[in-house]
């Protein structure tokens, strides 16, 4: 399933100081473009040219459901999962018209959604099974079930163009899995790591965080990583560890939705560390546990806006400025092309004193 | 100069209310969509209609220089900012390079730069001055001099195409102005509203307070708000804040750059207050001072990116987010068009059991 991953830390001293006495040639005070110039850096050093460029950015739709979700963990019915898929290849999800914006292509993968869907364009199926199994009473998957779902992220990537994979997900239930993954992987306490979802009440929250305090219980044996992932589902979770596991052993760039992505990143990095520098984290969302996760992660997003929505929303979103980044280290001037002066040393007469 | 302006509060119940509606009935658990949301309400609220709109978006960046630049409060001398501006319509600068790529028109104004440009495209000349005179020896311009560069950028927004006012700025030394009316209009102790510019070591930004220092006392009596903008300057702050009163009177978006813009706003807002209706903060700069600027002018800001380059390549950075901000609204499904559940009341059949 991923003995074959070669996953390499970027690092590379030489590139990482041309690049930096690239940005600091460009026309503005050296570090004035803030994260843009640590964002171009990483980028560079992920593909691995002093030249760093965007080419067919990928935004894939993650799609599963979870069998935890008859517990009630969710303000909204399973039934939404296939009806948001629908949506999505229709064209009318918050994430279909930000992809269309920002010029990204768009696919929803089947990876377990609840139900039968017709073969179309847009559309991948990778269904493991009609929705994970119940966590508060089984596994939600098998190890088998896993390794499949794992193993469908990875050639769901080597069949896609481009050198950046956005990825997002759809799968009412799944912040209960993220939680759960953050608890178990992340070392942090249940209350800590559970929120509101999509947008749970009071009552419905403490229902929630006391309903996976038995879950966790229930697993308590699960504690390796797989383990952990099998024991609390999803396969959009899943399969979006395995997407990212591909993708850079490819050297694309991953840029890394909400909560939920973020929970699938945990467990790709708990595999392969150097997965780290190859992630960018997109925003971070109105899901309190997020900000946790993030923390867990070492990570610090682009963008805060109050999201908290999932779907890749927050990572098309936060693609332009991505775009913004290369552009910048790409087509801004040079002192010395633009012919600026570079320190009050280079300063030629006097109109200061005008 | 502003007897002639009408800016009325955007304020509107009704329509609120059913802005409110359309985004309530998009796909999507409500609010979930977070700063994207208020975004759209505020925006809709400007255009006075439920179907909000971009059209011809305009970034100006309005350049001039300071007389105070001589006392050496920035690390870089008077003349790059009329090297910049020629970076500008090069096409070489962060702010050119943004504006192509995020499909705004740019258009560099000459407030008042220490040097003769030659006519060409791109370039508009409302020069009051070679510069400003010196603030630490007397007032940086003249009453009529202010009233004129107030006129001047009301008649620079009077004949744009469009209506989003995207406001940025290019002044060597125009930090130590920005931080003079912060303190004086804002209440704001020198010390916290100045900060290292765009690159002061620790000596430099000592010297630079203390000079701050000297200035506001000099300038005890300029209490007032066009007295204090009269007395520090710059004419790109006036000309800036003349824009802003224009572009509300006119119902525009203002989407505000940095700490330089955000004082223009100041000086603007505390002639009319209904400004504020139509201001958006593009982002927070990593100029310390910004943050308590933005607290005086209780802003939130899109973006906080650690950006400190000035030129409105903070608000060309965020205007994809004002973008999608609308796009969500105009182009987003309905829970009803898309036949999607709304809650666990209208859930289906079992599928959330599988």
């Amino acid at each position: 399933m991923i003995d074959d991953l070669h996953i390499s830390s970027t690092a590379d001293a030489e590139l990482a100081a041309r690049l930096q006495a690239r940005l600091d040639a460009k026309t503005k005070p050296r570090g004035s473009l803030g994260r843009l110039e640590s964002l171009a850096l990483q980028i560079g050093l992920i593909q691995r040219s002093e030249t760093p460029s965007w080419h067919a950015p990928q935004l894939i739709v993650f799609a599963a459901d979870h069998g935890l979700a008859a517990r009630g963990v969710s303000a909204y019915p399973s039934d939404v999962t296939w009806q948001m898929v629908e949506n999505f290849l229709a064209g009318g999800a918050a994430v279909s018209v930000l992809a269309r914006l920002h010029g990204l292509a768009l696919q929803v993968v089947d990876a377990g959604v609840a139900h039968a869907f017709e073969p179309r364009d847009g559309l991948v199926s990778r269904k493991i099974a009609f929705g994970t199994a119940d966590s508060s009473r089984e596994r939600a998957m098998s190890d088998a079930q896993c390794a499949s779902a794992i193993a469908a992220g990875r050639e769901v990537v080597r069949g896609l163009p481009g050198n950046a994979l956005l990825l997002g997900e759809m799968g009412i239930g799944n912040t209960s899995a993220a939680s759960l993954l953050l608890s178990r992987l992340g070392g942090v306490p249940i209350e800590e790591a559970t929120g509101r979802g999509t947008g749970l009440d009071d009552t419905g929250l403490a229902r929630k965080r006391g309903l996976l305090r038995e879950v966790l219980a229930l697993h308590a044996a699960a504690q390796a990583p797989l383990q952990a992932l099998a024991a609390f589902g999803g396969f959009e979770i899943a399969m979006m560890a395995g997407a990212a596991l591909q993708a850079a052993s490819e050297r694309r760039v991953i840029v890394v939705d909400g909560f939920i992505a973020g929970s699938a990143i945990l467990v790709a990095r708990a595999i392969a560390p150097a997965l780290a520098d190859y992630c960018v984290f997109a925003h971070r969302s109105d899901e309190a546990a997020h900000g946790r996760l993030l923390q867990v992660l070492n990570a610090r997003p682009l963008l805060d806006l109050g999201l908290r929505l999932g779907e890749g929303s927050g990572a098309a979103l936060a693609w332009p400025i991505l775009e913004s980044a290369l552009a910048l280290l790409d087509r801004m001037a040079t002192f010395e092309s633009a012919s600026v002066s570079t320190s009050s040393l280079d300063a030629c007469t006097s109109s200061a004193s005008s």
